[in-house]
């Protein structure tokens, strides 16, 4: 009886295992697929000139990103990670994708969050910045900037984990599905670079190279290409914050199962929020798809540290308040000059502190100690430590992605590499590097047409 | 032992509870992204001038819809439902998003659901339809009239619902996935909303103002969104139907199996059947692209009341029927001068009718006891109660859209708000209403390409 | 107790049984949703006259191979299987989907399958076959062309099949997700198509019919939509290949995991070296995208064979192998005046070759264990036989479709049938069959912009 009940508890645990690994895969399939949505997004955004260039350096961070993280960036994130240590960075398991562990789908989640992190700043620096320099600024992020903040933060020897036997003001940081890691870490990447490129052509300067008050608009080429690539993020999502719970036996399904719907309150009032501002503070009664869109998406960041700790009415007024976040911080940049293509930096790096802040504000008790084990929760709750925890880390993230990336950029600058010749941006770099235009709307020959419309179709090959 | 043995059994228990929570996230995202897939196929059904418009629209059918469904209509639909109670509307959790019974994931799914039938109208009413007016029907009938229909026939308080303790003629209605809950109720409401909104300036008139005989031919302006849109509803439909078993253990899982298979025969059989008979009813040989996809979805929509209790053969004939009851409904329409943009109205009110009458004929004894606990089957097999019951669900769902939406459309245009002006109409809404066209296809600037040309590119910055 | 002890493990059974089939469920989907991710891919990568008409095709492989595999497909390829016997051909079966065995879910998983072997033809003969010798040959291949193929690697009464009781050499060929059974029988197909149906007008000739020594560029219209369905592609080929565990508990979870990191490194490791190879290739330093997408899609198609067996690293040198042997089997069909539409045979036909002589070199003792239960391995860790076995198996392959498809193909050219007119070619087939353009990008009418400029948009209406 015993060597029976042995084997039906194995078998259960095995199951449970199995069980898992399945929703490892789901989850990762899932934000995968979001490589799809920031590739269309992009695409739409950029001008017609451009868009063979954004596309592939989207398709490269992807597969960049993968080489990266195998070769380092899983390594340098948790191998060798062990409770009851501290390590700034992790140092084992290179080329192994997680199979020293028997873990090889936890690679597989983990890189799609490191592409993600990494595939943001694209549309950022998007119509002018060169391959060579893009390449280089892709694996670097994917394979140490980004491991470092998550070994910092998700890996249980990390010094700002909550997983950490001794965390941060005894509670550590909550970031569930990574505000912080991966949006914050892409959009201060994205807010250097663009700071150190500088704009495109023409967007704060009239022909003459006079500076304008305010900036010429440069719409992007496709707003279906836009819409789309909202949307496959949206539903991209349901892996990202639902997925974090990296697994679903064992009790956590119900953390997911709240994680999906406060993702899905977020999204939604991020972006009537945003709409509805834009619409009271433009002076044309203008209802702008692009604000729908974006505060959908920043509605989507600011949940993502904490969707498994908030209720859902919390979700709303987070995703509420996310719309201006991003209304707020585009303007900013305007003012500062800064030329973000995809307004990518207020909606992953304004709102990926939004989200943090949040975290520290609404993370409620009861949901806080089904998720992490303790009922310290958020400012609304009583509590500061979670809060303080939840600063320190944009702290953190913001001054290591700054001490690598700035040098790194400005470096890429007086080296000649960080941007295209003057010609080849205004021609377009469809053109100039990709071999010609990514659209040919040619239809038929005017000669095929006329013969076409002389002769009209034959019967005999109707089919 | 005992203790043991309690031990396997609650594990066993909360490890399958842990699955179907999966199993519903899994299903929930799959029909999450049918919205992508309406927003592309609604896109490229319309044309360039009103691209914007219409995203906008979708993306708030998404956006609102969460909001609705989390305030007030999953508490109307399911809230407070008690086996043994019948009532003609829920009660309770209000603002819970499920989460007074432990189901957040249950309210995922439910949302996606509420959020298809609110889009569908979106595409019948395009071009035209003021932003407003869209907003309230939106909120409308995803906070109000899906709930209560939603409520009739899945709740088990339902009077309708197979689930009743007192089923309606001993059976109650089987509508597994929702022919009548979803895509009946978003047809029903397109159907009226586009006879009192009006048809498009010049589709059934000419310049002057006089009646037409033939409409003209208002194309949409991209056949490839089409035909992605399409292509995304029929791979979201595999959430939509095998996830209506709503978990996966238990026993249900062949009856998930068993969708997937006819939900495929349905979709194929109505996609060559409807192109087959247009091809037969044109006078000019062509194969209508057009007519492909929308047999398929019409397929798709009507096995969606019965994959869980037809054979694969009678899905097949489902499928071969909902083709030529796409096209005369698509004619009637024609006839009746009521202009759906995208034929949402055949596809989804006429196929939806047609779903709830094909179960009634074709639901195997075996099939049904498998999935609803008993044998009462289809009219082929000799059995007339559940025929009954599907045809009342008709008459019901008719009846109660009609009843509240009819007047609040009639309001809507009395009160001036239903309807864009005439030259926002005519100059297109992108640009009267959402700041310029969807596209910009400019490429480079003239001088720019000469300069190119002069120049050819120089080599010093060839990466 | 013993009764107790049964029904524990009957309800573990169980739950395993309804986790396997979500599972399949989940596998499926993905890969149906790759049927889009063609659609695309090839909508994009044909000139703007012949849209419609491709996407028309690749809709009918899927709603045509899914009657042609519930027809007749499943049951020649699984039909009466019995371990223990060898045939060439199933027999049982036929009109069931897999009900006779229950298992729809698996009837689900091949048709998808079956689907995207028909669909990698499509693109290739695009712009020139007519509608008619398509569809003849789609549903012949799905039918019963790959069914055999199917049934002799996969089947357990398969010829060549690992699980057959007596295997060729003693281990049988490991073709884990058929990079043989499904990309090399479709590339097959449309190499023989290609050739036999003849380049498109102008693809080799001058306009007075002179041979030309460099071929015409025809590009494609939208490299948007080629990105959209490299994309899709990718993501859903983490169903293709995990899926193809077949379940997921019971021990093979692990596979799955590690067939998921192989996938993802070989698809990267394509894509960065037939990117690279083609940019040392060319002669104008061009960063070729759509090199990159078919170095992507080629290691795909190698690592599918050998996903399961092989660890991270050897599937990084399968994709850097990939992307030259994409190129050289696309200047190989240059040479050979054979004139590709969309690259697939390279794509298809050259990396399934290669994925099933990598599967012969790399595959790993250790790994091979888990997965076949034997440790007979590739050449590179000693053992011979499976490499062997590997390369009968292209052979057979190539041989019975070859002797199947090249006289049909034939036949069809006789008949009159596979060709479009002439004139139909020039024109495109979106004018001359499916009733105009994919696309209108008309905008709104001259009338109608000036009267928006002269009085400006009234007021009353603006919501």
């Amino acid at each position: 009886m015993d060597c029976m009940a042995v084997t039906f508890d194995t078998s259960l645990a095995s199951q449970a295992e199995a069980v898992d690994i399945f929703y490892f895969l789901f989850a990762a399939a899932l934000v995968f697929f979001m490589q799809c949505g920031f590739a269309m997004l992009c695409a739409g955004s950029v001008r017609e000139k451009n868009v063979k260039n954004i596309m592939l350096k989207n398709l490269l961070d992807a597969a960049g990103g993968a080489i990266g993280f195998w070769s380092l960036g899983y390594a340098f994130a948790y191998g060798g990670e062990e409770l009851g240590t501290t390590s700034f960075i992790g140092s084992a398991g290179f080329f192994e994708a997680g199979g020293d562990t028997g873990s090889h789908h936890g690679w597989f989640f983990q890189f799609a969050f490191a592409a993600t992190a990494a595939t943001i700043v694209a549309g950022t620096v998007a119509e002018r910045c060169s391959m060579i320099a893009y390449l280089m600024y892709s694996m670097m992020l994917t394979a140490f900037v980004y491991p470092v903040v998550a070994h910092a933060i998700w890996s249980v020897s990390g010094f700002l984990s909550a997983g950490n036997s001794d965390p941060l003001f005894g509670v550590g940081v909550v970031d569930f599905a990574g505000s912080g890691v991966v949006h914050l870490t892409g959009g201060v990447s994205a807010f250097w670079a663009a700071k150190v490129l500088g704009p495109r052509i023409g967007r704060f300067t009239d022909d003459k190279g006079n500076e304008l008050d305010v900036p010429n608009e440069m719409p992007g080429h496709s707003a279906s290409l836009q819409m789309l690539g909202t949307f496959i993020l949206w539903t991209g999502w349901y892996g990202f914050n639902p997925g974090s719970t990296l697994g679903i036996t064992g009790g956590v399904a119900t953390i997911a199962s709240l994680s999906a719907v406060t993702t899905t309150i977020a999204a939604a009032s991020g972006c009537v929020s945003c709409l509805m501002c834009r619409f009271v503070m433009s002076d044309d009664n203008t209802w702008d798809l692009t604000a729908a869109m974006n505060g959908c998406l920043g509605g989507l960041v600011a949940i993502t540290a904490n969707c498994a700790v908030v209720h859902p009415w919390a979700a709303f007024i987070i995703g509420i308040i996310a719309g201006p976040v991003y209304l707020g911080g585009s303007n900013l940049l305007i003012k500062l000059k800064i030329d973000d293509t995809v307004d990518a930096v207020p909606v992953h790096m304004f709102n990926g502190m939004w989200g943090l802040i949040a975290t520290g504000l609404f993370a409620n008790p009861d949901l806080k100690e089904a998720a992490y084990g303790n009922r310290i929760a958020g400012l609304f709750y009583g509590d500061g430590e979670l809060l303080g925890a939840e600063l320190i880390t944009i702290l953190f993230v913001f001054g290591w992605v700054t001490a690598i990336m700035l040098p790194f950029f400005i470096f890429l600058r007086k080296a000649g590499l960080f941007r295209v010749s003057q010609m080849d941006e205004e021609i377009g770099l469809d053109i100039s590097k990709h071999g010609g235009s990514a659209y040919v709307m040619a239809g038929p020959s005017e000669a095929a047409l006329k013969k076409f419309e002389d002769e009209k179709p034959s019967d005999d090959n109707k089919l």
